[in-house]
C-alpha cells in the first residue's frame, strides 16, 4: 500500500548545471533577509557548492533554509533565526537555483497531482464571494435575451430575501422558477397572514403559529388556483403573485414532506420532472439557492453548455449558494462540477446580490 | 426509563363545565371550514355532547379534528375531507372550547416543558436576521459612550469583510478589538503584499502566495513593531492601520497555530487573558465574529451585564456570528446563554450590518 | 428594548435571615481552599458581617470570590489567589449562604429562563451517545412486539452501514422501512453491480461509475418489480432482499431528485404519504438515519405519543442520526419535539448500535 | 471571462476513421438494451452513417441516446424509451465506438481538468471509512517501532471515548500526545469528580456540574503538576494516568481559553511549538481527532514524508478525524494535503478503530 519514493535524477542537465543554491547574512535575530525562499512541507534537496543535492533536517512548511556543519542545511522559523545565519534566497522551486522541491516523487507515472496545495479546495466559506462577477453575469444575460433558471428552498422565504426575488423577478433577471410547495406555502402564508413558518419577520414564534400555513394552504384551496388567489385578491404581494403578474412560469415539484399540498404542485415527481425539463433544455444559466433536494434534481437534468444563437456552445453557469460547503461539494459529486459555491445565508446574498446588481445596471 | 403519563383531571370545574367541541361543515371536498382547530403531535382530547372526552384516532400534526360515527373523532389533513364533513372550529388548547391540547401528561410534577414548540431553537441559519436592530444597537452605542468589543477571527480578513471592519473603526463603534495573531498577519499581508492567505481579493491562489503571509510577518519584525510598522509607511491601511491610526486598543492573543508570530502577540496564554480582561471589564456589548478560539475564550471572560453610570445593572448584549449553528450552540453550552447568534458568511453580514448602519444613522 | 433589572428583594425573610458569606483562607499562591464557590457569569452579591450586599467587582466565570479593602469583593481566577487571601466557600446560590446568584433579574415575571446554563442545548457532538440505552430500547421493543419504524437516506448504503441493516432486518428489529428510491437504487445496485454511487466498498470511484445505478434500476424494470427481481434471482443480497425475504413492508415515495424511478416507488407524493399513514399510525418507535426529507416527512406524521395495548400511553421514542446538529434542530422547530439526536455517521451509528443490540440480548 | 469552447478536431485519424455508433433496439417500453451508453452533462457527439458527427438534443445526465428522425439524436430518461427505438449501445467515450464526449472544449491548453467527475470529491460523509486500513496502518507501525503521533481535543474527552484512548497508550499504539490544556482538565475531571463538562457519562448536566474543572484544576495545583497527582493517587486513572504510567510523552499547548491552567502546560505559544516540534521530527503518522486548533497547529509542522531507517523516504500518514467535512479541507488547504479525512464522531470512531485493531492483532 505504502507509495514507493522515486527520488529525482540528479543526473539530468537542468539539474547537474544548476548553480548551488545562493544565500544572504541574517542581520538581526529573527529578521530574515529579503527574498528568502519559503518551504514546503514536501521533499526538498538544497544544492551545494561541491554539486551535492542534500536533504535539510527538521522540514515543515513555512520555515527557511539555513546553513549548518558542513553540507548540512536546517529548516527553522523565521523567529529562529540568529544574527550571522546563511539563509537561502530565491523563489523557484525546479531546482534552477539550486533548490528543488519534489513534489511528484509520491506520484506515480500518471501522477499529475503531487504539487504543494495552498487555498485550492473547490468551495469554502474561508473564500471572498465576488458578487460583482455574478450580478454581471445576471445583467448580461438579461440584456441578451439568456434564460435564467431560479432554483430556491424555503429559507429563501422564511427569511426577509423574499421581498429582494421579488425584485429580481419584477426586474427580469428570472426566467423561471423551479421550488417545492413549501416556499409556496410560506410565501403564501406571509402574503396572507404575515407569518412564516408561524414566525413574525422578526424571526419570533407567534400564538397559533404553526397552523398559519395550514390557514394559507386552504385559502388558495378555497380560491382553486395559486392563479386564481392572485386574480380574485386573495394574494396581493410576494414572489407567487410576482410570478402570476409577470407571467414568469414556476414549476412546484411536491414531495412526501408536504402539507396541503397546494393546488398546482406537481405532486408526481415523474410530471415534475417532465415540467422542470421545459426549462432546463432553455436554460443558459441557473441559480440554486438554499435546497438540496431541488438542487440536486435540477443539477442531474441540467447540461453543462447551452448552444447560443450562433450554434457555439457556451458554458452554463451555474451558482449554488448554501449555509455549509457539503451541498456544492455533494452537488459536484453528482456530476455538476461546474457549479460555483457561495457558502452563506440565503437572506444576505440576496441583499447584497440585489445591491450589485443595482449598481452593475448603473455603472 | 419509560415517562408514565398523566392523564388529565377532567373532573376538575374548568374542564368539566366546558362546552363540547362546536364544529362547522366542509362545503367543498379538501377545502376546510373558517376557524378550523389545527392539531398537533400531542395528546389531545375532543368533548362530546354526553360530556365524554375522547382521544382522536390516527392523531398527527397539522390536521384537523373530523367527526367520525358514534362519539369518535379522526385526524386527518386538510386534503381528505368531504363535503359534509363535520370539523371542528376553535383555537383554544386548554380545554375551554371543548378540545384539551394536554401538553405535560409526560412531563413530571416539575415539567416545564411539555409545550408544543414551533420553531423555538435557539439559533438557526432558518429565522431571519434583524440588522435593523443590532445597527440600532451600535448606533445607541456610540452615542452613550459604550465600550463595544470585536471579537474577530481570520476569516473576516480573507473575505472582503476588511474594508467594512476598517470602516467601523474609523467611524467609532469599536472600542477594542480582541483577536489572534493570524488576523493581524493576514491584514498586514493584504497591505504590503496584496494578498491574503495568498489569495487575491476574488480568492484565486497566487504562485509563491503560500510565503506572503511570512514576506508581512518579516517586515513588521523588522520595523520592531505593529505601531512603528505603521508609523515608517510599511502598513499604510487596513484594521491593524486603522486601529493604531485612530488609537482603538488591540489585544492579539497568540495560538499554537501562528505562523510568526508578529510582535506585540501576548505568545503567552495567561498573559493574553490579563490583557483581555482589562477590556471585558470595561465590555458594554461585544460583537464576535467567525471564531471559536476567541469567541469562547472572551465569552468565558465576559459577565452576562454590566453596571451603567447610574449603577444600574444593564444586560450585556453579545452578538455571535459564525457559518454554522455550532458555535453559537457551544458558547451557551460554555454559559453565555445570553449570546444572539446570527448564522452567516463574516463577509455579508459586515456588508450588510455597515449598509444598516448608515441607514441608522441618518434615519 | 433593553429588558429593565430587578434587584433582589434583600428584606425578604430568608434573604434577610441568611448568614454572612463564609471564607476561607488561602494557604499557597494559586491554590485554593477547598469548597470554594465557584462564579457565574450573572448578577451575584455577597453578604458581608454588617449585612450588606455586594456586587463583586470584575464579575467573570469560573472565578472565586475573594475579600477587598472594606465591604468590598473580587472575583479573581484560581491562579491568581495569594497566600492569605479570603476565599468564599459553598455552594448554595439562593443567598442561604451569604451568597446569592440572581438569575432571573433580567427576566420577565413570567421568566422561567434566567438560570444559569452549562452543556444544556438539546443536541449537540460534545454530548455521549448512550448506545446502551438505544439498543435496550429496540431490544424490548423486539421483545413485547412493537412497531419500529426506520427511516433512512442512502448514506446508509453509499457506505457499510448495508450489512448492519439486513442484520436488523432479518433479526426482527424492523416493522417497516420508510426511504426513498435513492436507498433501493444503490442497494440493488451494490448487489447486482457491487458498487454505490459507482464507488467501490473502499470508496474509490470506478470507470464507467456513474452508470452503475442506471443499469440497476434498468434490470429491475426488466424483471417487473423489486420482489420479481428478487424472486428471479436477481437481486440476492442486501437490504431490498432482506425485506423482501423476511416480509418486512417498505414504503419508498419518490422525489424530483430520482433517478428511474425503480417499479413500486410511489411516485406520487400524496400517494406516497397515505402508505407512510399506515405505518406511522401503528408505529410505537422510530428511528431515523441520514434523511433530511424523509425524517421530517416523517416527522409531521408521527404521533409524539401511541396508545399500549392496555390503552395507556406512552411517549413515542423517536432517533434521529445525522452528521450534523442541524436536521435535528429542524425536526424539533417542525413539531418533533420528543426527537433525542445523535450526531455521529451512519455508518458508525450501525455499527456500534449492532454490537450494544448484540449485548444487550446476551446479557 | 467565458470561456471560447474549442470543438473537437473531427478530421483526426482517430476520429475520421471511427465506426458510427451502434444501437441496439428496445423491446419494452421503459426497458434499456443490455449495454446502453449512458449520458453525462457534457458536449456529446454521435457519429452517423453518413460520417457526420452530430449533437444529440435535450441533453442531460443520466439519460441514454435515442435516433430521431434524419441524423438526429435525442438524450432520453430510460423510463421514456418505447418499444422500437434504437438506442445507443457502447462505453467508449473518446469516440472510437462512435460517441465523443468531448471533456475538455472549455478548457485551455494545459487544461487537465474537464473530464466528468463522479464521486471526486476529498473529502465526504458520503463515503465509506476504511477502518480496517486504518487499523492495519497502526499495527505495522508499532511492529516496525514506528513513532505516532495523537492529535486530540476534548470532545474525545467529554464522550466516552476516552477509555478507548487510554487503550491505544496502554498498548503501544501512542508515542506522543500532542493536545490542549481541556483535553487533561477534563480527563482529570472525570477521574476525579466524574464528570467531563460537568456532564454524567450520559450526557446529562449535574448541580454544580459547571465548576467541578475547577475543582479538579484545583487538585493539580495542589499536588504542584500532572505527574505527582498521578504518583500521590489524586488521579488514578484516564488519558493522563496512562501517559504518566506508561511513559509517554505528552505536550500541552495552552490557549487563551484555558481555565486554570493546569500546571505542566504550555502557556507560551513559542514555547509549544518548540515541545511539539520534538515530536513532529520523529513522527512515521499522525491521527487528529476533533480539533481545529491542535490539527493545524501540528499540521503546519508535520512534514508531507519522513526518512526512514534506510534513508528511503516514505509518505507520512495523517487521519483526521472530524464532525465535518470542513476540518480536513481547511487543514487540505493549508498544505497539509495528504491528510485522509474520516468525518464522523471522536467517540464512534475510537470506539470502530480499537475493535478493528483488536480484530487486525489476531487475523
Amino acid at each position: 500500500m505504502p507509495i514507493r519514493y522515486t527520488p529525482p535524477d540528479f543526473t539530468a542537465p537542468a539539474l547537474a548545471k544548476a548553480p548551488p543554491a545562493q544565500t544572504a547574512r541574517v542581520e538581526r535575530d529573527g529578521v530574515l533577509p529579503d527574498g528568502f525562499f519559503a518551504t514546503t512541507n514536501l521533499p526538498t534537496y538544497v544544492k551545494n557548492a561541491d554539486g551535492s543535492w542534500v536533504l535539510p533536517r527538521e522540514p515543515r512548511m513555512d520555515g527557511v533554509l539555513v546553513r549548518g556543519e558542513g553540507n548540512s542545511w536546517w529548516v527553522r522559523e523565521g523567529r529562529r533565526v540568529k544574527a550571522g545565519d546563511a539563509v537561502v534566497v530565491g523563489s523557484a522551486e525546479d531546482g534552477r537555483e539550486g533548490v528543488l522541491v519534489h513534489a511528484r516523487g509520491f506520484a506515480g507515472e500518471a501522477g499529475a497531482d503531487g504539487d504543494f496545495h495552498f487555498m485550492s479546495s473547490a468551495v469554502s466559506r474561508e473564500k471572498p464571494i465576488d458578487y460583482t462577477q455574478i450580478a454581471r453575469m445576471l445583467v448580461e444575460e438579461k440584456r441578451r435575451g439568456g434564460y435564467v433558471l431560479w432554483v430556491t428552498g424555503p429559507a429563501l422565504v422564511h427569511s426577509r430575501a423574499r421581498d429582494n426575488l421579488v425584485w429580481f423577478i419584477r426586474n427580469g433577471y428570472v426566467q423561471a422558477l423551479l421550488a417545492g410547495n413549501a416556499v409556496a406555502v410560506h410565501d403564501i402564508e406571509a402574503a396572507t397572514v404575515g407569518t412564516t413558518l408561524g414566525m413574525t419577520s422578526e424571526g419570533e414564534p407567534t400564538a397559533g403559529g404553526h397552523s398559519a400555513h395550514m390557514r394559507a394552504i386552504n385559502a388558495v384551496r378555497r380560491a382553486g388556483s395559486i392563479e386564481a388567489a392572485v386574480e380574485h385578491g386573495t394574494i396581493t404581494e410576494g414572489i407567487m403573485h410576482a410570478c402570476v403578474v409577470e407571467g414568469v412560469p414556476f414549476v412546484l415539484g411536491g414531495s412526501i414532506r408536504d402539507d396541503g399540498p397546494l393546488p398546482g404542485v406537481y405532486t408526481d415527481a415523474v410530471q415534475a420532472q417532465d415540467a422542470t425539463r421545459q426549462h432546463t433544455i432553455k436554460a443558459t444559466m441557473a441559480v440554486m439557492i438554499a435546497t438540496a433536494l431541488h438542487s440536486i434534481a435540477v443539477g442531474n437534468m441540467l447540461p453543462a453548455y447551452y448552444e447560443d444563437a450562433q450554434g457555439g456552445l457556451q458554458e452554463l453557469p451555474t451558482i449554488c449558494v448554501d449555509a455549509s460547503e457539503f451541498l456544492v461539494s455533494k452537488l459536484k459529486d453528482r456530476g455538476t462540477h461546474q457549479a460555483i459555491g457561495v457558502v452563506t445565508n440565503a437572506q444576505d446574498f440576496m441583499s447584497i446580490l440585489r445591491a450589485a446588481v443595482e449598481k452593475a445596471v448603473t455603472d
